[in-house]
């Protein structure tokens, strides 16, 4: 599908221009084969696949971009519709296939794929019938691209992350789920809006299970630099932790707020993959909080978990995990959150 | 709406941040009133204004967006969706209502609203249903941004920029139609795809009416400056006509593709508005095929009539019109097209 | 100085081309004079002032750049290097001339003129002499641009802007010094360098007098959100004061490092520039160290004073002074350096 | 050098803080070693390359940017300049050495450094200096870069692109020089100046030699897509063909009057290098007039001569040459220099 059909008409009357218009030089080699295009993968193009993809190309984070989805008009009308605005971006090569083939050598794989509820089904059995969808997905994958770093965005984000590290035989520093790093955004963006300034002047995280029971860290707020909750306590100004509490359920119920309204999320969603990206091609040793195999950190322990942590993300996938200081009840949450999470996941028999 | 209802309830425990987090400093006046922010207004937030409007975001064209929608929900849903990206982008305000007061002051209004075709219904009737849809639009526009210059993006573009122009009451450079800019890109993009080259080394105009009746402009294909019907002539390769009248066949149906494949058209137009975006208000004085006053051009002449003609637009919207030469069948395809507009606008009315 | 002098031969076998090429269309109106550019003027084109123009240019910020000084060869040649770059650019308007009218209208005024040291010569004897010089270029750009917002870069910064303050008659919101926004960066670059992150993701402040008096806010550093002083303390990890004043030794030494290697700085303070350039003419609301006039800060009160503070740009240039907490030391050293300048100020005479 | 000295004064406490802050997830494995960075080096830190390194850095193009000079001191000097912009900009690894090892695994080598001609010293001579220059710079960087694309900027750029070739061993699809990148960029610059639009909307190539030699292709001008000279003959407007040269001999001299204003030119050939260094990195398939292996085209013929062609650039070098049609009087021009570059390079005993 590297040529569009429509453009091969162009040829119809016998001409072909690329070979009437350039003419080789002499004494040259092809290019190394270590030359490598920055190459992402999105796999589905729904609502979330698409506002993905297309922040990555305004964006120009790739050189190629690949879209894969199971239904092939939509694939085909979503591939056009963004060649189609060619003369206005950065040339990026933009490829759609319902087979997994056209992702080779892909850098990162974004995966956004996943079944929908069922009225009256079972969460066990939603989750159930993702991890068959995703049998289909993640080998052709790691087959095509043994080097890619996977982000999978589909829900609920941590186990399927989990189940995706599983699947490709990845080492687990190659594997992360977008997690909470929205959850943040919204968190940042709320108390930014709150305070006047720029978000990008707020430093919040939200860590955790990607949700309900997410963990919003308030000894991490700072804006402008300058630490909210010690500023607060030095100042000697007193607040009431419900507040406190009140901003956290505000970001949680943000997200349900915006699919009551509109009937799903997209923009902020591909945002945030896009920014996630450019951290990691760019290798920009930034730190997000994404979901990462958290054995080990904070007393999370039995079994294998995906949770949201602060972690550094470069070329190399994680490059660490920030050592962000918790309060026992802080360290506690968590600690549940991955034991519910360690439960669902050994029922999946994976 | 400046401030979210969600992020009023950081202030529950009785703080506020912004008073004690800032202090003013001596001596200060408030800023002047010619110190003004780049706004951009986008009506209408279905999947044409969305992708408009979350491009111009991307791509940091304007200091303030503000959406309008008749239908509330969805419109707070999209601005939800779009805010919660702050930390992943520079600072925009964005602004959502169903009011057009909060279009006030705009140096850019983007029309994308319209009506839907009701089965059985005749194009006139539609085209009237539109008219009067504009009727609701056009004039509050004009009375909150008595300056802006408006960009027609809803179908039939042509005849609804003349009905924006009239109902407006704005001299003609402030008014345009996105018209052919687009189409012209799908050119621009089947003739890089065969020649494998950047489609931004490619000129090539579409003119004239958006839509199955536009005309191509042989002449002006370029690629990377090389005249390519010329540069045929001078080597003597014979091409067929018929394999050009292709090509501009594919153009005109690629769009019907895209409709037909995924139900609508959605990021190349708006990657389409968000460049002409730029031009306007970054005064670039570039050239794009765009919906511009016709009368008096290749003798056009009975009736006033937008069509789509290779404009400069800058600061001051239409700064002029490229004096492309058109071979006699071309103007003559020019004038009747000019004609046939011309017969629909006398039947509306206005 | 609009056209260059070389471009008006094209002119010469009587084409005017601009005159051949566009046709004005019908029914329009000039832009309206509240339609206004974004623009930037530079003083002085020494190796600061021009690092400062190009990164300007290459950012993309304005969309008409004014160049002053008083050598005009150097100016002219300064203003063709830029232009030269048209077409790898977007279109921004270069002005140059020796008379301050070439600034007209400016949003933005970046004042990087100033004397050197003769052998022998006295601080005071030079700051005098460049006291003088402001006389002779503070008063014409007010002038010229009323409505301006001032931003002093010429050495000694904190003195300098103050002098630029009595002498323009602006409020103090619309006159800053770039203060210690480069040692901040220096100070942040040092840090990241250290850890491994990106520079982006460490806040800290250093603020006070630009040089070698200037104050380090130790509790003002984070990276990626986890403060480290607090961290270091709750992790009950030793660590020595000494440590801690060695750095910000550091970035009071790079400076003069750098002049010591190459003669002088430009590329940092050239981005430094931007950087705040950005903040103020996007209205972006960020917080950054800049010299503010900062009376009733931290207990300064005797005489006027311009010091570097945490202050939010936007717009209408200083919207407020982050209310840090400074230990008493720190607070101390602010008054002492206060003090210091205030003193030299009351010699000028002003 | 990787970590600057004055950063590992941070650990004079004992403090190691990138061990404290980021603990390893479990089962990582490191990173691929074909997922590599994009990395340029910069040789010569004068003017020109200090220009063209930071063009680069403020584009963000590399991940690396390596610089090397012959003299330490003006070296790191440099280096430290730009690290010091850190926080200002997306997050990139300089390195600077004397010694070419620090170039190791460049993706694209830019050589600016050359010899200064000594006042009577006869242009052979000059240029024999050059070569034995060339003979300390290009084999190493060779060495330690087998893949990359070699782009030489030093003057005379077309005999030291062939001295280049030659000393590296490369195929000729891997060396290019900037030829007349910049002097097309004039040329444009001066028609969109003259024609009051943006330098971007206008086609124009000057081909050849670099300098005074260049042969300016008439036919390859076009404004927004309309050929200006087959669009005057028939709009019947008469033109004299001196008025042409005179835009030529004008762009000619502005490199000579930009020399004689400000010592040097350094800006605009910044932005050109840059310019090309994306297209190639970036696989962006664009078409620039560079200094590519003549051979064959045009007639040229006897020996090896590098001159510039309208070159169609990407990954892998240059990809082609845009077969545009010359006049019988610019093919033969063409031809001359090819003769008498050839006669000197004969003379270089390579």
């Amino acid at each position: 599908m590297q040529k569009s059909a429509s453009a091969s008409s162009l040829g119809a009357g016998g001409l072909d221009l690329s070979q009437i218009f350039f003419k080789p030089i002499q004494n040259t080699s092809p290019p190394s084969p270590t030359k490598r295009h920055t190459k992402i993968s999105v796999i589905g193009t729904g609502n979330v696949g698409m506002a993905i993809a297309q922040t990555i190309l305004t964006q120009d984070l790739a050189d190629e971009l690949a879209l894969v989805d199971a239904i092939p008009d939509k694939l085909r009308g979503e591939m056009l519709d963004l060649q189609h605005a060619a003369a206005f971006l950065p040339r990026t090569k933009i490829l759609a296939s319902t087979d997994y083939s056209v992702t080779v050598g892909s850098d990162l794989c974004i995966v956004t794929a996943g079944a929908r509820q069922i009225a009256g089904e079972s969460r066990l059995n939603l989750l159930q019938r993702n991890v068959t969808m995703f049998q289909g997905i993640i080998p052709p994958l790691a087959r095509y691209s043994p080097d890619a770093i996977l982000m999978i965005v589909s829900n609920p984000v941590d186990v399927l992350t989990y189940v995706a590290w599983k699947l490709s035989g990845f080492p687990s520093n190659r594997v992360i789920g977008s997690g909470t790093n929205l959850d943040s955004s919204r968190f940042r963006f709320l108390i930014a809006d709150h305070v006047d300034v720029n978000a990008q002047d707020v430093q919040a995280y939200i860590v955790g299970e990607h949700g309900d029971s997410s963990v919003a860290l308030w000894s991490s707020i700072s804006v402008g630099g300058v630490p909210v909750l010690s500023f607060l306590e030095k100042q000697q100004i007193p607040y009431e932790k419900d507040a406190l509490e009140k901003i956290h359920k505000a970001v949680v119920e943000s997200a349900y707020e915006v699919i009551s309204l509109k009937g799903y999320t997209s923009w902020a969603i591909g945002y945030s993959a896009a920014n996630l990206a450019r951290s990691i091609l760019r290798d920009q040793r930034k730190i997000h909080p994404v979901s990462v195999l958290a054995n080990g950190f904070y007393g999370i322990g039995d079994g294998d978990v995906f949770l949201s942590l602060p972690a550094q993300l470069g070329r190399g996938g994680v490059l660490g995990v920030t050592n962000v200081h918790l309060t026992d009840e802080e360290a506690q949450r968590l600690r549940n959150s991955a034991k519910t999470i360690s439960e669902v996941q050994n029922q999946l028999g994976l």
